[in-house]
C-alpha cells in the first residue's frame, strides 16, 4: 500500500510516468535491459546495501571488495559483457558502491600508453584479476599540476633498469584508490631521468605487493590513508618507494622509450593525453554527479508531499510541505536542473563521440573545443549538482541530516566530484582561457568552432520582452543567456588587454583577470545548457504530454538562472529593472504548475528503492515507519553501551529505581 | 621548527596579533582566563580528541559521556563554577565533543517553566547527576510546528496522574539528544486533556528508565535513532509511551496548573515561551556556529600557504595557492565574514542582555524585536557559515575531503545548525513579518524600534559614488545596504497589498510572497551586520595598526555582497552598471591588501593545535608529514583485511610472488 499523500499525487499526473521513463532512456529496449540488470543486481543478497549506514570504513572495504569479485563471476553467469548493452547499467545498479575502479583505469592506461607487447602481457592477466592494478599520479605535494610531481625514476644501463624513489614526503603517492590495501600493482608516474638528464612525467608498472602472500615489496611503503569524507569503501592509499627497481620493459612506451643504451626516442602525438581526460570527466557527469543529483531530487520531492507540517489555510489540516512557495522554490529549480544536465550529458556524449571518430581518422581538430567543453561542464555541473543535493537535505530537515535518508552519504560523495579529476577553478580557468583566445580569433575575423561563434555575432542590446508572458518565450531567454555569455567573455577579454597594455606583465594580467574568466566559463557552460534543454523540447513535438511539462521545466531552469544571477542580466541594461520583474513573476507562476507534476516526474527517473537506500525516499512514503524500523537495526541499539557500568552507574542515585 | 612558507608569513604581519587576539576577547583579562582554561582542558588526557577521526558511533558516544562525567570533577577541582569568568571557554575547549547538553536544557526548562517546588525537588538532583535529563519535544511527524504535536497526556482525576500516550507512529519523540542511551528522565511536550477537552501542548515530567539499572520504565520504548551525518557522540533518541503514568506533580506549573479536582487554571505571561527560543538561538551562534567557521578560515588559510601548486610566473618556484586571486576569492571574504559575524554576535548579545534586564522589570516591549533578530540571524548567520565551511573544505583541494583536515567534521556538524533551534526559512519568514509590520506602521506614521525606522526613511535614489575609491567609504556601501534592503521590504509589502486588494486570500498572498519574504529578512540581517562592522571599526581609533586591517575586512565584507548580489542593488538603478565596475574593482583590489595579512588574522583567532584538530591547519604548518603520521594511526593500517584472505587470494596469480 502507498501512503494517500504520495498515491493522489500520482493520479493527477499531467503525462505517462512510463513513456516519460522509455524517453529519457533513449527506446524502450534501453529501460528493458536497464531494468533487468537492475533486478538481477537487487536480487542478489551479495551487492546488498542493507547495512551500510551501519558499517566502519573495515566493512565497507571489504563489502566493497566482495561485491567486485562477485561481479565477475555474476557477469559470465547472466552472459554480459564490457561491450554488451548491460554493463553501462551495472554501475549505476551498484550505486558505485564497488572495489577495483582504479584497477579500471590501471588497464585503460596500459591499453592506451602501453606498447603492443606491454599490452599483450598485462592486459590478460588484469582483466582475470590475476594481479590488482591502481593508478599513482597524485602525490601528497601534487595534483593538478603534473609537471610539478617529485617521483624519479632514474634508468641504470647497467642492469637496464629503473630506480624508483619518492625523494621526499611531498612526494609519496597519496590518494589513489585500491591502492592502500588491495593493488599488487600500480602504474606510477615519475619524472625520468637518463644520464643526469631529466626528460619530464613518464608512467611505469611497478609491482608494490607480492603475489603469493600480498606482503610488501622490497623498498615500498605504503597503506590507507585513513577516514575520508565518504568513500570509505574505496581504499584511497599512500606510496613510498626506496630504491624500487623494474625492469626497463616497464615504462609504457607507446609513444617514448628509452632504448638499452640510454637513447631516449619519442614518437606519436601527445594529444591524446587531453582526450583521455575528457573522456573521463565526461563519463563521471553521468553516474557521479548527475545520478546522484537525481536520487536527492526523488528522495527530497516524494518526502515533501508526505511529510505535513503547519497549516497554510486556518482551520485546515496542516499543509504537505511542498505546497509552500519557498519548499517548492528549493527543490523544482533542482528539479528542472537534474533535466537540463541529464540533457547536456546526452549533448556532451554526442559531442564526443563525433570527437572520437575524427580523432580515429587523426584529426585532432576538435580537441580543443572537446577540451574546453569537458572541463567547464565538468566544473559547473558537478558544483550546480552538490549544492542541489545539499539543498535538498536541508529541504528534509532533521530528517534529511539522519543517515537513513541517504541524503548525507549523496552528499558527501558528490561534493568530491568538485575536487577529483581536475579541480573546478583550474577547469573553469583552461574553459576561459580557450573562450578568450576564440573571441580573439573571431574579432580579428579568423574562424572558430560553431559553438563560439556567438561571442562576436551582432545582438540586439535591450531584451525585446514586453510582458511576464514573453519570458515563457525560449527565443527570448536564450538571447539573454547568450548575450550575458558574450558580453563576460569581450569584458574580461578587454580588462585583460588594458591590463597587458599598461604595462603589466602577462600572467600577472591573467591571474588578476582570474575571478571574471571563471564567471565567464560558467556563463557560456551556462547558456549551452539552457539552449540544448529548449533545443530538447522542440524535437519533442510528437509526444504532446511529456512535451508541455518538459516546456515548464525548461522555463524554470532558465527563469531561475536569471532571478538568481540578475546582476549579470541588468549590468549592461540588457534587461531592465522592470523586465527583471516580469522575469521574477513569470519564474514564481512556474512553481504551482511544475508542483503538480513533481512526483511523477522524479518517478519517472525509476529509481529502485534499493538504489535508493532511502527512509524518506522510497515509493510507498512509509516514511516514518521505515524510519523506526531501520533506526532500530543501528548498532548503537544493540546492547547498553559500556559507558552505563563504567562512568553513569557510579553516579546515578540508584537507591530507587524511580523518583 | 615553523615550515618556513607559514613563518614568513608572520613576519609581515602588519600589526601586532597578540593586541588582536585581545580586543577580540574583550580584554587581557579574558585572554587570561580562556588561556588558562583551554590549556586545563588540552593538557588532561581524559579530554583527548586524538583518535576522533577513528572512532565508531558507539565509541564517539562512550568518549562524550566519560568526558561529561569528567568534566565535573575536573570544574570542582579547579574551582570553576557555573558563574564563573572560565565557564563560557569550557565548552568551546571541548569543542562541543561532551554529552549531556540536553540535560542542561532540561534542568533549563525546570526552572523556567517549573514551580518553585518542582525546583526545589529537580535541580538539585540533576545538577549532581543523580538523574540525568533529556528534552523530548520534536516528534518523528513534528518539528517547528509545536501545535502539531501528537502525544496526550490525559488526567486521571482518580488517581491523580497524568496518562501518556503516542497514539501513532508520527508521534514518537525524535532527535532529541541524551535520549536514546543515556536519560533517565526527560521533560516531554504534550496536548493536555482534562475531562475530554484540549488544553494544547504543556510540559509533563517523565521517568523513562529505571535508576537502579537503567532498564526501560514500564510502558516505554526508547532507543537510539542510529547514524547521522555528525553527532555520533550524541544519543539523538526516539521514545515511545503506552500508557504511562506520572503524578499530577510532574507537569511544570509555573504558569498553568491542572488542579487535584481537574481544573485548569494558568497565569503569568507566556511571552517568556519566546524569550527562551531566542536566548537559544542567540547562544549557539558563538559556539556552535561562528566559531567553527573561524577554525575552518584557520585551517584553509595556513594551509593555502603551504601548499604551492603550479607557477603563477614562468620560471619561478610554484607559487602558495593564497597567491592567485580566485584562491583569495575564496578564503578572503569568508575571513572579513568570520570577524563580521563575530562582531554581530557581540552585538545581539548586548541587545539580549538590555532585553533581559527589561524583562526582569516586566517590560515585555523589545521582545518582538528580539525575536525577530535572533530568528534572522540564527538563519543568515548560519547559512553564511555553513556555506564557508563549505567553500574552506574545497579550498584545500582533495586534503580538504580528508577526515584528518579536519574540515569535514566541522562542516557536517555546522550544516545542523541550519536545521536545527528553527528550521532557517521559517526564521526568516518569522523575521520577515515582522519587518512587514514594522513597514506598515511606520509607513502610518506609528512608532517603531529604533532598528527599522529606516524602512521608511527618505533616502536618495541613485548612490553618489564617483570612482572605485568612493566605495570603500563606510558612508556610501552602508547606505547602499540600507536602500537595497527598504526596497526589498517595501516593494514585498506593496505586492502582497496588491495581490489582498485583488482578492486573494490573506494566507495564500502571504504564501505566495514568501520567497521574496526571505529576501528581504535576508536583507535587512546584512545591512545591519555590514553597519555594525563599521560601527566597530569607527570605534577602534585609538588602536591604529588594527584599525586599518579591520577597515579592509570591514571593506572587503561589504563590497564581496554587493559583487555576489549585484541584482538586488542594480535591480532599480540605485547602482549603475558602470558603479558595479567600480565596485567590482575596489573588491578585487582588496584582495591582495588583505592576503598580507591573512595568516597573522587567523593566527589572532588563537585556536590551539589541540582544539583545530587539523593536520592541515596547525601553527607550524608541518601538513604533510602530519597527515603521514595521522594516516598511519588508521584502524585501516591495522592489520590485514579479511577481504584478502575471503576474496582477493582465491584470485590472484600467486604462483610467483612477482611477474
Amino acid at each position: 500500500s502507498v501512503n494517500p499523500d504520495l498515491a493522489s499525487e500520482r493520479q493527477a499526473a499531467s503525462f505517462s510516468v512510463e513513456k516519460l521513463t522509455v524517453w529519457l532512456d533513449g527506446g524502450v529496449e534501453n529501460t528493458r535491459t536497464r531494468r533487468a540488470v537492475v533486478e538481477a543486481i537487487e536480487c542478489d543478497p551479495e551487492f546488498s546495501r542493507e547495512d551500510q549506514y551501519f558499517q566502519s570504513q573495515n566493512e565497507r572495504y571489504e563489502a566493497a571488495v566482495r561485491k567486485a569479485v562477485h561481479l565477475q563471476k555474476k557477469m559470465h553467469e547472466m552472459g554480459w559483457t564490457e561491450d554488451g548493452p548491460e554493463y553501462k547499467y551495472i554501475y549505476r545498479a551498484l550505486a558505485g558502491d564497488v572495489a577495483f575502479l582504479l584497477h579500471r583505469i590501471f588497464m585503460r592506461s596500459i591499453s592506451m600508453l602501453g606498447s603492443d607487447k606491454q599490452i599483450a602481457k598485462w592486459i590478460p592477466l588484469a582483466s582475470q584479476y590475476k594481479l590488482i592494478g591502481s593508478y599513482a599520479q597524485t602525490e601528497l605535494g601534487h595534483g593538478t599540476y603534473l609537471q610539478g610531481l617529485e617521483t624519479t625514476a632514474v634508468f641504470d644501463s647497467t642492469t637496464q633498469e629503473f630506480i624508483l624513489n619518492t625523494p621526499k614526503i611531498s612526494a609519496m603517492k597519496w590518494w589513489p584508490g585500491d591502492m592502500g590495501r588491495s593493488a599488487t600493482h600500480t602504474v606510477a608516474f615519475a619524472q625520468l631521468y637518463v644520464q643526469g638528464k631529466c626528460y619530464g612525467v613518464h608512467p611505469f608498472i611497478v609491482q608494490i605487493r607480492s603475489l603469493r602472500d600480498h606482503s610488501l615489496c622490497p623498498g615500498i611503503t605504503a597503506g590507507d590513508i585513513g577516514p575520508k569524507m565518504n568513500f570509505e569503501h574505496v581504499d584511497n592509499g599512500f606510496l613510498l618507494l626506496q630504491s624500487v627497481r623494474i625492469p626497463r620493459e616497464n615504462m609504457l612506451s607507446r609513444f617514448c622509450e628509452v632504448q638499452p643504451d640510454g637513447t631516449y626516442v619519442r614518437w606519436g602525438s601527445q594529444k591524446i593525453y587531453y582526450f583521455t581526460m575528457t573522456s573521463v570527466r565526461i563519463s563521471l557527469l553521468s553516474d557521479e554527479v548527475i545520478v546522484p543529483m537525481m536520487k536527492a531530487c526523488t528522495i527530497a520531492i516524494r518526502y515533501s508531499v508526505v511529510r505535513r507540517q503547519s497549516k497554510l489555510k486556518p482551520g485546515e489540516q496542516e499543509a504537505k510541505i511542498l505546497d509552500y512557495q519557498t519548499q517548492q522554490e528549493k527543490l523544482l529549480p533542482q528539479l528542472a536542473a537534474a533535466y537540463a544536465f541529464y540533457f547536456i550529458n546526452d549533448y556532451l556524449q554526442e559531442l564526443f563521440d563525433n570527437g572520437y571518430r575524427e580523432i580515429q581518422k587523426k584529426n585532432f581538430d576538435m580537441l580543443p573545443e572537446l577540451h574546453a567543453f569537458s572541463s567547464g561542464f565538468k566544473a559547473v555541473v558537478s558544483q550546480h549538482c552538490t549544492s542541489a543535493v545539499e539543498i535538498c537535505l536541508r529541504a528534509c530537515g532533521g530528517h534529511g541530516y539522519s543517515s537513513l535518508s541517504g541524503l548525507p552519504a549523496l552528499y558527501t560523495k558528490i561534493l568530491a566530484s568538485c575536487i577529483y579529476e581536475g579541480e573546478n577553478t583550474i577547469l573553469l580557468l583552461q574553459t576561459a582561457r580557450f573562450l578568450i583566445k576564440c573571441f580573439m580569433e573571431a574579432s580579428a575575423g579568423q574562424p572558430v568552432p560553431p559553438s563560439v561563434t556567438y561571442l562576436v555575432a551582432v545582438k540586439p542590446m535591450r531584451c525585446p520582452a514586453k510582458n511576464k508572458l514573453d519570458f515563457l518565450s525560449p527565443a527570448i531567454y536564450t538571447e539573454a543567456y547568450q548575450h550575458m555569455a558574450a558580453r563576460l567573455v569581450s569584458s574580461t577579454a578587454a580588462k585583460l588587454q588594458d591590463l597587458i597594455q599598461s604595462g603589466v606583465k602577462k600572467h600577472d594580467a591573467w591571474n588578476q583577470c582570474t575571478v571574471q574568466l571563471a564567471q565567464a566559463a560558467k556563463a557560456h557552460c551556462h547558456y549551452i545548457t539552457v539552449k540544448n534543454f529548449a533545443e530538447t523540447v522542440e524535437k519533442l513535438q510528437a509526444q504532446a504530454g511529456i512535451q508541455k511539462i518538459m516546456k515548464h521545466l525548461s522555463d524554470l531552469f532558465a527563469l531561475h538562472g536569471i532571478f538568481s544571477n540578475a546582476g549579470a542580466f541588468l549590468h549592461d541594461g540588457y534587461l531592465s529593472g522592470a523586465q527583471m520583474d516580469m522575469v521574477t513573476a513569470s519564474y514564481l507562476d512556474l512553481l504551482p504548475l511544475i508542483r503538480k507534476d513533481a512526483v511523477p516526474l522524479v518517478d519517472a527517473f525509476d529509481f529502485t528503492d534499493k538504489s535508493l537506500n532511502s527512509a524518506l525516499g522510497s515509493y510507498d512514503g512509509h516514511v516514518y515507519q521505515r524510519l523506526y524500523e531501520w533506526a532500530q537495526k543501528s548498532p548503537t541499539n544493540k546492547q547498553m553501551s559500556p559507558a552505563y557500568e563504567k562512568y553513569l552507574k557510579p553516579l546515578l542515585h540508584n537507591k530507587l529505581s524511580k523518583l
